[in-house]
């Protein structure tokens, strides 16, 4: 691969920017919320919208009927290693509405504190940083009239609701997915401005449950003394979720956890992370997480245990004085080195199920549960990887660890035995999960630029 | 007053139930939910109700404006004793709205295991109720062409919503409102069918508050572990508010709770009160208060600490890996004996407080508060009308205590210098507060009967 041509394709990037910011934002305004049965429409029609790009671009493309949200696999030949690249064209639900300062599906691109950027649900995760991928196959399509290597790009539609048909569409289709290497693009920047490779991820288990007590709703001046409340039940038993020490108390919990290794510790001591600055940015200042800990390790080597959600009784305006007759709460665990989903799962019903009094009952619903992935950096695309991002934004790429949960990697390890290389290009202030989302157009562009270094590396 | 002349008007109520029920219907399609402001047009339009039926009843009845919702007053001269009756024509909000069998606003005469009943939002509490004295009035009207006592009728519209304006209204009408006795109809029957006296009344307190943490909400995934959780802290504080053996753990909450007067606990002993039978009705079996109390104590002379609701983070369906900015909850106490609910609101805002965080701050919200009140039974009054629920009922009615809480029968105490006597038909089976309450027609209909007995011992 001569520098030539790496550098027309490059050109052509700059030069094509704002077309691809006009497609980015056409996928933008399509309302793909997974977890929502209501907008299944819209996730299929994000599907659509993504063969029909990648048709037009020369792949081979097709959306597959899954029992949830259907994929999006498309091939494309090429001289060099083959790839499999993944992303998610599904996007996180809105509420809370009112703290949008625009509809979340009207994408506008801004001023902001690091230049343009582009404002929308999905912006950043992951719609974004899958376009990157497309985009810099487009550059190289247009300069050369094909890939430097060969491609399967593969996109899923229930990532930010558990991916329920994940595993079984891997295994019914292993032999079409099967590469050398995946690269998965949705992960983020070290510090909003260090290019990373994201080497270890957290895993994750989501469960839902409902406390049900008395049988239909209560006034507590009628009752209230000798009926059981079950949000009396259901706080009683999650504030006992962690110790005084933030460390999560059901039994069994850390029982497959390792240490961090002693060359990986000193390499996050290098990191000289800003614990203040990155809590401080929200609005918070001191780790809430196990006291022993540090702040790295709280968020990319240890797991958690949160309340993603709670609710019962009246909620409304004014006051009600109910006993209701249930209770629900949403808990999930981010997990980590050798915890298994399964056995969280099951240790964390049956520490629930142990504080119940007699007079309650429950109801679980489960939401999905991925271990964590400590990948294998041998494979020299790793080194070459790291040095392309090196060239692009002109830092020294790190090997880093994340707090989120990309099951994938995992899975595409157990079920297509294929390591997965993990590069994005989101910052901290992209607000992903939150109202507001965006990505900037730095990311958008040089994570385009990113992937055309990268795959000229792997070009034979 | 001859047996001949109450005759006359039992037999016109009699007579005239039908005509009372479509009356108490019309009152009841107007949707007078007293705590959300979006109904602020329907509870005028319930005091306008009022004041024409009064009127044209040959009351003086006006509306008067408060600076919440207004009371409605009327006058009427008679031979006996100056009474003050009071009800309320506000009522509860319907949530959940699917668990109801029809519209609340919509009232129906259906056929229940009492007979014939009224289906309705406000049926039993207190629109129902309130009308008993209504009808009774009218009756006595329409057969003698006056009332056999003096009488002012009283109605507020903010009883279900902590009754602010209350104090402030009694204080300034003191005049006009003070009598020699206060009649309140917004009791029950003991177990549904021994007619009764309520002596004690717990009072109540009722809080709001929202813990927040991070100034907006956070991805669990890049956030989790380090970000502290509101809702964690939320369900910590609350999951303390009661110690293993059901004892309210705020601290000085029991300092100023009596113990019962022996003739008392005699007394409700004799009651014989099946409480298996009443937390079997609503599918409960154990006893959820103070382990050392008997069920009526916990219901009528314990005080209670209750998390009427709470909500956090994503509560939609699927699932969301969020870390909510805030996490709130209603928290009530119903209080007895000299409970000072100022001093109660006092120290649980200080216990909560002391358990906050450094990274959290708390925003508090207060929703009324009243004492408990405890009536002195040496009016003659209490005796000849006891006598008089008897002769309608057949049965001896019983002096009892109401786990409920109606903070005015304090107030015409504190501002009026005037006791009350409340006495009800409502029934444990009509579900107040709750989806599909309803009113037996038997309560209302032996309730009119029952107030015309009542105000003819008080005639001169």
């Amino acid at each position: 691969m001569s520098e030539t041509s790496l550098d027309a394709v490059l050109a052509k990037i700059d030069a094509d920017l704002p077309q691809a910011t006009d497609r980015l934002i056409d996928l933008l305004r399509i309302p793909s919320i997974s977890t929502d049965p209501a907008y299944k429409a819209d996730c299929d029609k994000a599907a659509d919208w993504l063969v029909a790009e990648l048709n037009a671009l020369g792949f081979d493309a097709s959306k597959r009927v899954t029992p949830g949200h259907p994929m999006v696999v498309a091939h494309h030949d090429g001289p060099g290693r083959h790839l499999l690249f993944y992303g998610h064209y599904d996007v996180q639900p809105v509420d809370p509405l009112d703290l949008w300062d625009r509809d979340p599906f009207d994408p506008e691109i801004q001023d902001g504190p690091n230049g343009k950027l582009i404002r929308a649900r999905g912006a950043s995760d992951d719609k974004g940083q899958l376009m990157t991928f497309v985009e810099a196959c487009r550059a190289w399509k247009a300069v050369h009239g094909s890939l430097p290597v060969k491609l399967t790009l593969f996109f899923e539609g229930e990532e930010e609701s558990g991916s329920p048909s994940l595993i079984p569409f891997l295994r019914e289709n292993a032999a079409e997915l099967g590469a050398e290497l995946a690269l998965i693009c949705d992960t983020g920047l070290f510090e909003d401005h260090i290019p990373a490779i994201t080497t270890m991820l957290r895993g994750l288990t989501g469960e839902e449950f409902t406390i049900h007590a008395a049988n239909k709703d209560l006034h507590s001046g009628a009752y209230g003394g000798a009926a059981m409340n079950p949000i009396r039940v259901l706080t009683k038993i999650l504030g006992g979720l962690h110790d005084d020490q933030g460390r999560v108390t059901v039994p069994h919990f850390y029982d497959d956890v390792d240490e961090l290794p002693d060359a990986i510790r000193a390499q996050w001591q290098n990191l000289a992370f800003d614990h203040e600055k990155f809590l401080g940015s929200v609005g918070l200042s001191i780790p809430a997480g196990e006291q022993d800990r540090t702040p790295l390790e709280m968020l990319w080597s240890r797991p958690t245990a949160e309340i993603n959600g709670i609710w019962g009784g009246y909620t409304g305006a004014g006051f009600k004085t109910v006993l209701p007759a249930q209770a629900s709460a949403k808990v999930s665990f981010r997990l980590v080195s050798r915890q298994d989903p399964f056995a969280i799962r099951d240790n964390f019903r049956a520490w629930v199920e142990a504080q119940l009094p007699a007079d309650c009952r429950i109801e679980w619903k489960d939401h999905g549960a991925g271990p964590a992935s400590v990948m294998e950096i041998t494979d020299p695309a790793f080194e070459s990887s790291r040095q392309a991002l090196t060239e692009e934004w002109g830092k020294a790429a790190a090997y880093i660890g994340c707090g989120g949960s990309i099951p994938v990697a995992g899975y595409f390890k157990t079920e297509l035995g294929m390591d997965a290389m993990l590069i994005g290009f989101g910052k901290d202030s992209d607000q992903i999960h939150s109202p507001n989302e965006k990505y900037d157009l730095e990311s958008f562009h040089k994570g385009i630029r990113s992937w055309a270094r990268i795959i000229a590396k792997m070009a034979k």
